[in-house]
């Protein structure tokens, strides 16, 4: 369902390489249709294409559906519609899982059915399965992970080439990474579907994109990018999940200072790169190309040949519904931050931050004139922070960035 | 089997997380028996200590087995009795894959059990239920992996701190990454197992050790190592395969130059990590810690929950035989080279160089002296290589060293 980008890849993919995926899922298998409001005169599988949503439904030769067309709806309709008449369903649909990962789960679950996703996060790069099946034996602590490539693709810009946003965005667009409306993008959206993903599987609550604090890229500046470097790391477009008890998680999405010496802080240009810290295992990372046609098209088929492998025996991908309280409120979660001040009197503003932060350490960028302090926190709430730098008299507030532990 | 580091690993995460695990196993998991020929007083599984081989073979509650005893016998024996009795197996045993993984999962198959060695490669790293499962609608091109810890931790030591093999050696045994006798990690034995198996899953047939042309470390100087970086790199010891044709494989471990820009170059210290490139989603990287008791010790419980839910329903890990022929000889493969000549006379060694090799990308390292001459060849045969260097009147081979394409 759904013959864009992501859709085609798979038609492609599935009959690229049909004689070892056959060979993989003991069985073969067959485009026998696919849903489309569009016309495609000339496509190779222009035979296949309905526009009816109930040649697929009603089909009993069908026993997979695969949803590539992105959005709520109808990808959420359908989706059920086919999990409720037997049929097992792949989807990339970011969007969808994070909003109605656990109760597709439940109804895939309840029909002894599988709904798998793994295209849903970091596009061809293995992340939910190693997590779900390889990790098994861990308790994951964090996970922490570049998951939207336009926006690191932009960052990396302004890091490597001091291009400032706008021009960041301008180039992005150009290339056909950003949309015409990039929000989802640089707004963090499309961040937070995936870190609601991977924290809804890691620690088996779900959490809904609404509950979770999300901050993208439209305030960083250049100065911003060189403060960040003066203090030894880079800025990163960070999803961030962690345990803090046994009933509450902490989940954010916020441009956040990696330290260099971060697994993360060398994942550039469009690439994702997801750091998964467990109690066993250490910190592992995966890396690879979070979009793209035929990455994710890849990840959707694999999953394909697993639910073929399993038809009528479910695997065990599931998590349960949301708790109210799991998510804690954004400003009590405690981390450093990198602070940017404006002063008239350098010497009685610092006077006044030792005296409100206590031990803070320095940051020096080049060219950041008289006017400008720059420095990092101890560990504190968001909460915190605000009071503090809300009581200065003889410095305001330009920036403030979190410092990723990571 | 086994009740050593990687053994005792496995108790302590079993008993440590049992209700995680159990709730994703669907099953509890008990320690019923552990097969040591050591006594440990006092330790808390004394009560399940064997010295019997037999207690665990003829055990019916006893479903699954782990071996963690390492090396090839009696290892060999006590899994194959295990599987001919019904039991599933897990093993972290590089060694008996590499030299058995072909038997032991056509047993597996014709008893309708599973045999698993995620631990094997790579530690606690997921990379083959990845590539086996997620990465199944791909064709894979390429592995390559730096695969062996102690080794990655003393080129560190070589390129960070100018330390030469002999101090990075003793640094490593001090520190335990290193035994007392290291051959196996430096002559690359280690690596080598760890690519066979890769190679075996990748595409498909068993490749045996003793066919895959082996080079170690010993012969890496720190000169060596100041010309790869005055060419852009920095020098590994790469478990490389390849496909280069339907039927044949081009397998090698060898220390190799990687360009800076590669995703492996960065993989510093005890840790490991593997570039799988495919045809759908491009260049994927996997990173961790690729040894250590609780990583490793994660991924064989992995296995073990796997296989718990799996009881009585075969997963499809498998490859079959080895074929004669199928891996080329090292010689044949075609790459560049780092080389590094020593001469007499500079300008008729260069202008001999030049005659025999054609265009030569010339490497000048500081300190190199007037009676050195470095360059990167075009792609070409080792057995080219060899027959233009000792054509060379005016000059004498010091080192060469492979450069990686990745």
């Amino acid at each position: 369902m759904g013959y864009g980008t992501v859709g085609s890849g798979v038609a492609e993919v599935l009959n690229k390489n049909a004689a070892s995926i056959a060979r993989k899922a003991g069985d073969e298998l067959k485009v026998l249709r696919i849903l489309d409001l569009r016309d495609f005169p000339g496509d190779p599988f222009e035979a296949c294409l309905t526009k009816d949503f109930n040649d697929i439904l009603t089909d009993d030769r069908i026993q997979i559906v695969v949803e590539t067309m992105g959005g709520l709806r109808p990808a959420y309709d359908f989706v059920k519609s086919c999990l409720e008449a037997g049929k097992s369903v792949v989807t990339s649909n970011k969007e969808l899982v994070a909003a109605k990962g656990d109760e597709l789960l439940k109804l895939a679950k309840d029909n002894n059915l599988n709904f798998m996703f793994e295209a849903s996060v970091g596009g061809g790069i293995p992340i939910l399965r190693p997590i779900n099946e390889c990790l098994a034996a861990n308790e994951v602590s964090e996970i922490a992970g570049i998951l939207n490539g336009t926006t690191n693709f932009m960052l990396t810009q302004m890091i490597e080439q001091h291009m400032d946003f706008d021009a960041a965005l301008s180039l992005a667009q150009e290339r056909g990474y950003a949309e015409r409306d990039p929000s989802a993008d640089i707004d963090g959206h499309d961040a937070c579907r995936k870190i609601c993903i991977l924290a809804s599987l890691a620690f088996g609550k779900h959490v809904y994109p609404d509950a979770v604090y999300t901050e993208g890229l439209r305030k960083i500046t250049l100065e911003d990018v060189a403060a960040a470097g003066a203090a030894g790391g880079v800025i990163k477009l960070i999803g961030h999940v962690k345990k803090v008890a046994d009933d509450k998680v902490q989940v954010m999405v916020a441009p956040m200072v990696l330290p260099k010496a971060s697994l993360l802080s060398d994942v550039n240009g469009v690439f994702n790169g997801i750091l998964v810290r467990g109690d066993a295992i250490g910190d592992v990372v995966f890396y690879g190309q979070g979009a793209g046609k035929l990455p994710t098209a890849s990840a959707v088929v694999g999953d394909v040949i697993d639910e073929a492998k399993h038809i009528g025996n479910r695997k065990s991908l599931f998590w349960d519904g949301a708790v109210d309280g799991y998510v804690l409120p954004a400003d009590v979660a405690e981390m450093a931050y990198l602070v940017r001040l404006s002063c008239d009197d350098r010497q009685t503003a610092w006077a006044e931050v030792l005296s409100a932060f206590g031990d803070v350490k320095a940051v020096s960028r080049p060219d950041a004139g008289d006017n400008e302090l720059a420095f990092i926190t101890n560990v504190m709430s968001e909460a915190a922070l605000n009071e503090k730098v809300s009581a200065l008299r003889g410095a305001k507030l330009i920036s403030r960035i979190r410092m990723a532990a990571l």
